[in-house]
C-alpha cells in the first residue's frame, strides 16, 4: 500500500477535486461495472453521487437494510437518491444481522458480526452475482490513521468479502475520498449538489444501532435505541453539533413509576464538538435542553428510568461507546 | 402501629424538641440499657448524640464498618464522637460483608444481603450478647413514607435482628426523630451540637457504597467507586446539592488510551437538589465542574474511560441507582 497524502482542508478546491476524481474513476473503470453500497451517512452518498457523475449506468448502488438502521431511513435514502437521478436497489437483509448478532455482547465481536454479514454474506454474494470487478469504498483520512493507530480494525475488503486476493485477480477497490477528512467530504458532498441534510449529516456509525446497544443485540433493544435516537436527532439537530447519539445501557437500575420501585434502562445521551472524530469534547448543551431531552426520552421510550449525558472529552473517551 | 404525624419544619423547634426527646426516651429506657448502630450519617448522629444526652453511660454505640464505607469513614466517625465525649465501638466486620455479597447481582439481592449481614449477623449478636433491651433507630418521616408507598421495604428491626416477636418480650424499638424529614433532622443536629461537617453531609445511603455499585460487588470495585466518590464529594461540597454521588456502571465502554483500544469503565456522576429526597432534580452544575469531574476521574482512578451525568428527573429517576 502506498503512502496515503491528506489534502488539508486549506488546500481543498471541492470543484476541483470532483473534477479529478470523475476522470481518474472514469479511466480505471473504463468499460467495466463498479458496485458499491450505499449506508446514508455523508461519505457512502459523496462516493455513490461522485462516481455516478463518472460512470451513469456503469455504477450499481445498493443499499443493505440490516434493521439497525434509525427510523425509516431506508426509504428516506433510496427516495433522496432518486431525486437526485440515481436508482439505489434496497435489500432487506434484517434476519441475516439479527441472526448473526444472537448471543453476542462482546463489542468486537458483534462489530465482527456485522463486518462478516455485510461482506461475506450479504454484498460479497451480490459482488460476485454482479460481475462487477470494481468496488467503490467511502473510507477516509480519519479510517485510515485509525486503522493504523490500531483503533479501528484493518479493512481488506477484497478479503472480507470471500475473495481470495490470491488466486483471483482483476478485482480493484476504489476510494476517491480517502484523502479527506470529514470536513473535506462535507465541502465535495456539498459541491456535488447533495442537499444539506446530507452534507451536514452527523456521522453514524458502520455498525448502525448495534454501536448503540451496550451487550447482546436483540429487535426490541433496537427498537428502544431507535426510539430514543429519533427523540436525540430531533432536539439535537439544530446545536451545529459534530455528531449526537443515543447508547441503551445494559446494566438496569432504579427507578419509580406511579410511586412504585421500577427496575427500569438507561440512556445515555452523547453530544460532540469535533473537527474529525479524532479528538472530541461534549457539547456544552443548555440544562434547558438536557432536561428536555431527559423528558421525552423517560416518557415516550417504554422502559426508559434513567437518562445521563456524556461529559467525558476523547480521548480517553471515544465518540461511540460500542 | 400508630400513625405516625409529621412535624413540619415549620413547625419545628429543634430546642424544645430535643429537650421533650430526652425526656421521652429517658422515661422509656429507665434504668435499662440502650443500644444503637452509628452510621456516620446525619440521621444515625443526630439520634447517637440526642439518646447520649438522655442515656449517658446507658447507652452503648456501635460503629460497623462493612468494608464499603467512603475512604477513612470509620476512623473519622469515632475521633468526631470522641471529641464530642461520646465513646463508640469500632467493630471491623468487612469479611462478613463482602463473603455474603459474593455471586449477587441483582440489587433487591444485595440490598437484602447487607440487610441480613447487618441486623441478623453482626448487630443482632452485638445486641443479644450485651444484654440491651431498648434499640434506638435513626428512622426518618420519609423512610415511613417510602416503605408505606412500596418503594422501601418494610424494616422490623426485632424480626430483623433474628429475635423472635412472638416469643420474647421485652425488647423495644426507640425511634427518636421518626416525625422529621431531612431538614428537620439537620436542624435538630445542629441544635444538638453536631459540627457543620455532620449536619449538612449529605445523605448515604444504608448499603453503602454496594448502592453505588451495578453488577457483583467486590472489594476491587468498591475501591473504585471509593476512589470516584472522593472525587465527586471534593469537587462538589461547596456546591449546596441536596445529595452527590458516583455510581460504577457494570457496563463496559470504549474507551482510547495512549493511542490504543481501552475497553474500560464508566462512572455515572449524580447530583441532586431536593428537600427530602421524595422528588428531585438535577443540580445545573456549570460546564467547568462537569469537565474537571470527567477529567479527575478519568485519571485519578485506574481503568476509568467514561464519566456520565445524571439528567433525569426523580420521579422517575431515584435518587441512587442501585
Amino acid at each position: 500500500m502506498t503512502k496515503i497524502e491528506e489534502i488539508k482542508l486549506e488546500a481543498l478546491k471541492p470543484k476541483e477535486f470532483i473534477e479529478e476524481k470523475i476522470k481518474e474513476t472514469s479511466s480505471i473503470v473504463g468499460s467495466g461495472l463498479a458496485i458499491n453500497a450505499l449506508s446514508g451517512g455523508v461519505d457512502s452518498a459523496a462516493v455513490t453521487l461522485l462516481c455516478h457523475k463518472a460512470l451513469g449506468e456503469k455504477l450499481k448502488t445498493y443499499f443493505i437494510d440490516n434493521g439497525l438502521m434509525r427510523q425509516d431511513e431506508p426509504e428516506y435514502v433510496v427516495e433522496l437518491f432518486k431525486k437526485l437521478g440515481v436508482h439505489v436497489e434496497l435489500l432487506d437483509a434484517k434476519k441475516e444481522f439479527f441472526n448473526a448478532l444472537k448471543g453476542l455482547t462482546d463489542p468486537e465481536e458483534k462489530r465482527e458480526a456485522i463486518t462478516q454479514t455485510f461482506y461475506k454474506d450479504v454484498f460479497g454474494r451480490i459482488v460476485k452475482e454482479s460481475g462487477a470487478k470494481y468496488l467503490l469504498q467511502g473510507t477516509n483520512f480519519t479510517d485510515v490513521e485509525e486503522t493504523i493507530a490500531g483503533i479501528k480494525r484493518q479493512h481488506n475488503i477484497l478479503e472480507q468479502i470471500g475473495i481470495d486476493t490470491e488466486k483471483t485477480f482483476g478485482y480493484k477497490v476504489i476510494e476517491p475520498i480517502i484523502q479527506l477528512r470529514k470536513t473535506g467530504v462535507r465541502e465535495v458532498a456539498k459541491a456535488l449538489g447533495l442537499p444539506e441534510e446530507i452534507y451536514k449529516r452527523p456521522p453514524f456509525p458502520g455498525p448502525a444501532l448495534v454501536a448503540r446497544v451496550i451487550g447482546e443485540v436483540t429487535p426490541e433493544k433496537i427498537e428502544t435505541v431507535r426510539q430514543a435516537t429519533k427523540i436525540v436527532e430531533e432536539e439535537l439537530s439544530n446545536t451545529g453539533a459534530f455528531q449526537y447519539l443515543a447508547i441503551l445501557h445494559e446494566d438496569r437500575v432504579t427507578g419509580i413509576r406511579d410511586g412504585k420501585r421500577d427496575f427500569g434502562l438507561q440512556i445515555e445521551v452523547r453530544c460532540w464538538e469535533s473537527k474529525d472524530a479524532l479528538i472530541g469534547s461534549p457539547t456544552r448543551l443548555p440544562y434547558e435542553t438536557l432536561d428536555k431531552l431527559a423528558q421525552r426520552i423517560s416518557t415516550e421510550v417504554p422502559g426508559v428510568v434513567s437518562v445521563t449525558y456524556n461529559i467525558t472529552k476523547k480521548p480517553p473517551s471515544t465518540i461511540e461507546a460500542v
